[in-house]
């Protein structure tokens, strides 16, 4: 049993955007040659999530507009602080949560057919991320 | 330590349903002899998902309800694609996300009295449902 | 590689109550000596839960602001059972979920600047607290 911790640099990212990165983890988890055991992906920042999803067009749309529903941009009491005007941001990332767990057997991440990691952007200022990967396993 | 993937496998499922699934992950935790670590509970799919909820009737209904009203069925972009009507489905699962981890020591479950580990069906297309379980300890 | 479970005992809290435990994490970490692995923060009981956030004024009202549009104070089914009206309790923790894992590395957890890890509380009783926080790693 080991742990190995690796980062994931990504391209710059702005609000909306909703990164595939589920080649990018079993990359990572490949370069370390472990069988079994489980990747934990941590967005070390706090307008921004981590989740899984079928990655496709209507649904990438369907979920920012989910978003823009129930955690709507406009007046956050954030904003009184550092004028930056993303207090929605904060809001979905709490929700959302920066953190997830996904199992791996077989030097293969145990995802369904039509299920991506995907990195969710809310910040309204350009960010460059670098997530945290972190697998613990043999 | 040392890490043990098992699957659980759910009769066959539709939504809106609710299924306890303390039982089965305390008996494959059981059957592994492991005493310390945690439990990786993940779904392997795209419209269902995994938490922790007082398994009671009402609680069960309330949250169905909130689920309708935050994530409301209806038209999605999603539908657009493979038309089978779930992009709700879709949403509810990438809020809710597909992974649980719970702690363990001394060979149970550290959960509250009052707290069972569910898994939530949300795809309304029957499923025959296979979860990960994953116990990571000594 | 080994497993340390403890627990962290919080001051008695009522709703609506938002507590940041970085510190406590960061103390029991310290305490083991471990340099790397993960922090498993997870709330035994149905009407709490843990996420990160940036832990200021603003943000805090804006989260409690957030839970009271989506998931609202009213009138629950879960309330005809036992009477306590704290059925908006139980959906607000498993919306949110009971579970945190953060990833550590040279003795410290790998959080952002601005992003703490807090404990939300959502029952309307005041409520005697203890997280388990489980680390796993070297």
């Amino acid at each position: 049993m080991r742990v190995v911790t690796e980062k994931i640099k990504l391209k710059p990212t702005i609000e909306p955007k909703m990164l595939d990165i589920t080649k990018d983890v079993q990359g990572v988890l490949d370069g370390t040659g472990m069988k079994s055991g489980q990747a934990l992906i941590f967005v070390p920042g706090s307008t921004a999530g981590v989740t899984t999803i079928e990655y496709e067009a209507g649904l990438q749309t369907d979920f920012r507009e989910a978003m823009d529903r129930v955690f709507p941009r406009g007046i956050y009491h954030h904003d009184e602080k550092w004028g930056d005007g993303n207090g929605f941001s904060h809001i979905r990332a709490s929700m959302l949560k920066s953190s997830l767990t996904v199992p791996f057997d077989n030097g293969d991440l145990l995802l369904g057919t039509w299920q991506q990691i995907v990195f969710c952007e809310f910040d309204n200022k350009k960010r460059n991320r670098e997530l945290v990967v972190q697998f613990t396993g043999e």
